[in-house]
């Protein structure tokens, strides 16, 4: 999403003094995470790859909801995000995890386990910054 | 969804000792208030009706992706799956009192409103049943 | 989803002269088409199963866009739907045809491929009626 | 996505023969054009508004259902994929050309065609290579 897309968002959001950079990261590597598990949920076949692709889908939809949920000032909810951001969170954090023990083995894992890991980081730092100004 | 699949995913979770009726409705729940919200979304055009649209915007992704997660036992993480059903409970929530200032005008919205709540109701008694066996 | 709805649904299509029982139908048996592929795919670890996996995964991800498609009357595009019903026909046929070759060893498999059936059917009906009134 | 991921998708892919920098740029296009509906949708409350955010909200699911769909490689089916690039062009053909409508009030609007535009013509073109190797 490109810079233009977001100065048209922060319009919407007159009153909320939102960190708009830090929400772009955030979108970002949200829409980096989903694709990421995608992937590495198709690849996962074979023997002890079942609770990865698992958690792999999950965090797949879920980076997508918390993606779309930040993209929709109108009805933004701040009690709602901030709990769908600790959420989004704790199952990358447990995605990676997960992706991590098949990292040897596997590029996708390898890669995916990152990218979670910044989604997760990227989400914290959003809470974060939401929190000071609540 | 019936008992079939429901008698079935239980196999897949041995240890966990999840009350499958709870988790039954709580599925069920969530596809109610999907598409319910997912109807009230597409039909809240006309003034005043943006703050909800978004609203139910969200909620029907939410309630996509808390469904989904509940349907996969292979990669089930408990401290997530609370965490997510915290979100969704808030979402719904705040959804379902935006759609209750609408109900009067919009029989979509008085019906959105209601499922939102019993969706809201179905994550609280899960979360209760998983917080008393953790 | 209960026949109230899809009666306030209707009503947003005055001119569209849409069989309303059998859009309900195909609704029903996206939704349960969606539902049967996420625990499909998840109970789909082991050898040889890397492909019925990712088809569940595609089938869901279809169902569920389709089943939203049909309960948005406000923007409805025939064409785009009839394209989109030939599509998820598609998809579903190819994806029980996978299913099926797992179904003597998995239970999931076997249920899964039955219900994409279903859905394959609904689709095909909705597509039938939707070509006469073109 | 990173070029990196591609490589290694194509990996997974040995037989298909499959333009895999056609695919990347559609997957892009697929999912910048996700993007560009959330928000539409999101900005788009106010009269005579509804159908373009109900054509928002279907493209927002059919393009990301079409980007995972190009992601996972073990289920392809090339038939079903080839269809879906039809519907998804058909749709975002329609949905800009309802953007465009309102592109001098909304500036989302106007983006919003641009980017389904260029989701139609990156399907346009794969499914065009798609074809000439079939």
């Amino acid at each position: 999403m490109d810079m233009k897309m977001m100065d048209m968002m922060s319009m919407n959001m007159p009153g909320m003094q939102m960190d708009m950079k830090m929400m772009q990261d955030c979108i970002e590597a949200c829409a980096a995470c989903e694709q990421a598990c995608v992937m590495c949920a198709d690849a996962a076949s074979g023997d002890n790859m079942g609770k990865m692709m698992s958690m792999c889908m999950t965090m797949s939809d879920m980076a997508n909801t918390m993606m779309r949920m930040m993209m929709r000032p109108m009805g933004m909810d701040m009690m709602s995000m901030m709990a769908m951001l600790e959420a989004t969170m704790m199952m990358a954090k447990a995605c990676a995890d997960e992706c991590m023990m098949h990292a040897e083995m596997s590029d996708h894992a390898k890669m995916c386990a990152q990218v979670c890991m910044n989604c997760m980081k990227a989400c914290e730092a959003m809470l974060g910054s939401m929190k000071s100004m609540a």
